[in-house]
C-alpha cells in the first residue's frame, strides 16, 4: 500500500529548472508524521543541488530544506504530536540511532543521516523535500513550532538559525559575563547568528572584507561594531579583543587575519565550507591557547531549542515570501543576491493540491 | 645592594658554546627565594638561543629552563617555603599580575611573561637560567619539589612534562571512560606525553611516519599502538577512532591526514610550533565536529599538578645524567638527536661555587 499523494516542484535535469511533479509519499508508519506543507525556505544548497553540483543528484529532485506545515495524519505511535500541530522539518530526516552520534543526540553527525531530499531513506525511496504539498517524517525529526511564532518565520531557523545557534549556546547566559563577539560573513547564517548573538547580549562586531556591509551590519542588524579586515590600524586595535568568531564564509580565507582578534583561549566557530584547505599560524594558536572549531548544522534538540528561544526574546528576521509559481524567480534573485536576506515561499497557497 | 655572587655557564656570542661566567644576582626581594641549583635539563630552545636563531639574545646568556633545586634563603614575607625545601624553576619567572591571564592563574598566557632567561625582569636586568650555581626566582614562580621525587626526575616536568600534561588534564579520570589518544611527535614533549596518557590509563596510538620508533613507541613507552602515516590501509582503518591528538611536530605536516582519526568532537591538541602556516580541511572539520587548539607550556598550578601526578603514580622518564663540564658535548648530541630522551646537568656536582 502506498501513501498519498502530493504534488511538488522537482528539478528533472541539470539545468535545475524545477517544475510541477507529482509522486506518492511512503505509507505512513507507526512513528511518521505526514503534514501538510505550508512554508518552505530556498538557499544555495537547494541550487547547487537542482543543477547536480555537489552530490550526484537524483531526478526528479524536489528540493526544500527549511519546512514548516501543519499536522493531518499521524502513525499509530505518536504521541509527541497531534493532529493540527503546526511541525517543522530541517536538513535531516534520519539517521542509523544506533551510533554513539545518535545515542548523544546529536544525530546531524551520524555517518548515516540521512538528508531531506537527495538522500536514500530506509525504504530504499529516494527522499524529497519541501516544495510540495505536502511531507512524511518520522517524528525524532520533526519539531514543534512554538504558538507565538508565525510559520514562515520559524522556517528559517531549521537550517541557517540552527546552523548559527548550535556553536553560540554554550555561550549563552553564562553568568553576568557580556561576551564579546566577531561575524565574519553576512549570509543567511551570519545574519541569524547576529540576531541570535544580540539576543543572548552579546557585543557584537562585524567583521568584513569592505565598507558595503557597515550599514546592513549597524543599522539594520543591530551590531555594536563594523571592523574592515583591510583596515590595518582597526584590526590592530582589536587584537585580543573577541572572545569568539562565527565563521560562515563558505570560500577560502586568510584565517591568519583574524585569529589574532581572539583572546586568549577564544574559539574561531567554523560553519562555512570551504572548497579549499584553510591556513592558520600555530604560533598564534599555540602563544594564545585559541581554538578554531568546526559545526555542522544543529542537532534536533537544539533546532527545538532555537525555535523557542526566537519566540521567548520575539526575534524576527527580515524574510520575502513569494507564492509556489515565483520559484524560479526566486532563485534566480538569490543566485544574484537580490534577496534580504531570504525567500520564503508561500507553498500552500498556491494550490498543489 | 646586591645579591649573592653565582658562577655560572654561558653563551658568550653567536657560536653559541657555554663557558664559565660570574654574575651577582639581584638582591633578594621579600618575595623571593633563593635555591642552589642540583640538576638543569637542556633542550633545542637552549640551543637556538644561544645561537641568537630565534629572539634576540643578549650576552652573555645563562641558558636552562628546567632547573631543580634546593632552598637557601628566603625573603621576608615568603611562607610557601622554608630552606631545605626542593623546588623547581620552568619557563617563565615573571608576569604582569594584573591581565586576566594572570588573574586566570594562566601566567604563561600573559602578554609581559618574563622567560627565564634572555628576558628582562622587573629590575631592568636580563634573567639568566639554571646553568648556575644558585638562582632567585619570585615565589609565586617556584614550585615544590615532592619528596618522593628525585630531583633529577623532576626537571624536564618542568618544560616539557607540563607541556603534554595541561592540554592533556581535561581527559583525566572523566568517569569510565577510556579516551583513545593519539601521539603525533616522540621528541621531549610526545615521549613524556604517553607516559602520562598511560598513567591516565588511556589507551594509547603513536602515529609516526615511519617504521623507525615502532619498537621505541611499543616496548619502551608502552604503547598499546603504532600506526605509520604512510600506511593508507592502516590509517583508513583508524578512522573516526581518536578521542584526541597531541601534536608535537614542530614543523609543517599535513593535518589533512591526522584530523580524520578523529572520531566526532574530537580534539587536536596542538604544541609543536611549525615556522609556517598549517593547512586543515573545513569540510571534516565541520562534518566530523572537530576541534584544533594551541596550548602553550601549562600555568604555574599545572606545573605543581604534574609533579604530584608523576611523584603520586611512580612514572619515571628515560634520562642521561652527566656533569656541568660536558655541557657542550651534551649539546653536539643532543643536536643529533644522540639521547634518550634527554640531558640532564648535574649542576651542584662540579664545583661551581
Amino acid at each position: 500500500m502506498e501513501g498519498r499523494k502530493v504534488v511538488a516542484w522537482a528539478a528533472k535535469d541539470t539545468s535545475g529548472i524545477p517544475s510541477p511533479y507529482s509522486f506518492t509519499l511512503r505509507k505512513t508508519g507507526p512513528e511518521d508524521v505526514v503534514f501538510k506543507v505550508l512554508y518552505c525556505g530556498m538557499d544555495h544548497t537547494d541550487l547547487h543541488q537542482m543543477r547536480n553540483e555537489i552530490h550526484s543528484t537524483n531526478y526528479p529532485l524536489v528540493p526544500g530544506h527549511e519546512v514548516v506545515g501543519e499536522v493531518v495524519e499521524l502513525g499509530s505511535e505518536v504521541k509527541k504530536f497531534k493532529i493540527g500541530d503546526m511541525v517543522g522539518v530541517g536538513c535531516i530526516v534520519g539517521s542509523c540511532g544506533e551510533c554513539l552520534s545518535c545515542k548523544s543526540n546529536i544525530d546531524q553527525y551520524c555517518n548515516n543521516r540521512i538528508f531531506t531530499y537527495n538522500g536514500i531513506y530506509k525504504d530504499g525511496r529516494p527522499t524529497q523535500g519541501g516544495f510540495s504539498s505536502a511531507m512524511v517524517v518520522h517524528q525524532r525529526f520533526a519539531v514543534r513550532i512554538p504558538e507565538k511564532l508565525a510559520p514562515e518565520q520559524a522556517a528559517p531557523l531549521l537550517c541557517p538559525g540552527v546552523t548559527a545557534y548550535s556553536p553560540l549556546k554554550q555561550f549563552n547566559g553564562c553568568g553576568h559575563k557580556v561576551f564579546k563577539a566577531g561575524f565574519l560573513g553576512l549570509g543567511g547564517v551570519g545574519h541569524l547568528g547576529v540576531l541570535i548573538a544580540k539576543a543572548m547580549e552579546h557585543h557584537v562586531t562585524v567583521i568584513s572584507t569592505s565598507e558595503k556591509k557597515r550599514e546592513e551590519a549597524l543599522e539594520h542588524l543591530r551590531a555594536d561594531a563594523f571592523l574592515v579586515s583591510s583596515n590595518v590600524a582597526e584590526m590592530e586595535e582589536a587584537v585580543n579583543s573577541l572572545d569568539y568568531i562565527l565563521d560562515t564564509v563558505p570560500a577560502v580565507h586568510p584565517l591568519q587575519s583574524y585569529l589574532p582578534l581572539l583572546r586568549v583561549d577564544g574559539k574561531l566557530l567554523s560553519v562555512g565550507v570551504a572548497p579549499k584547505p584553510l591556513q592558520f599560524d600555530a604560533v598564534d594558536m599555540i602563544l594564545g591557547k585559541k581554538t578554531i572549531t568546526g559545526s555542522f548544522i544543529g542537532s534536533m534538540e537544539e533546532t527545538q531549542e532555537i525555535l523557542d528561544f526566537w519566540a521567548e526574546k520575539g526575534l524576527s528576521s527580515m524574510i520575502e515570501v513569494v507564492k509556489m509559481d515565483y520559484v524560479n524567480k526566486a532563485f534566480e534573485r538569490m543566485e544574484r543576491n537580490d534577496v534580504r536576506y531570504r525567500f520564503m515561499v508561500d507553498v500552500s497557497g498556491n494550490n498543489l493540491e
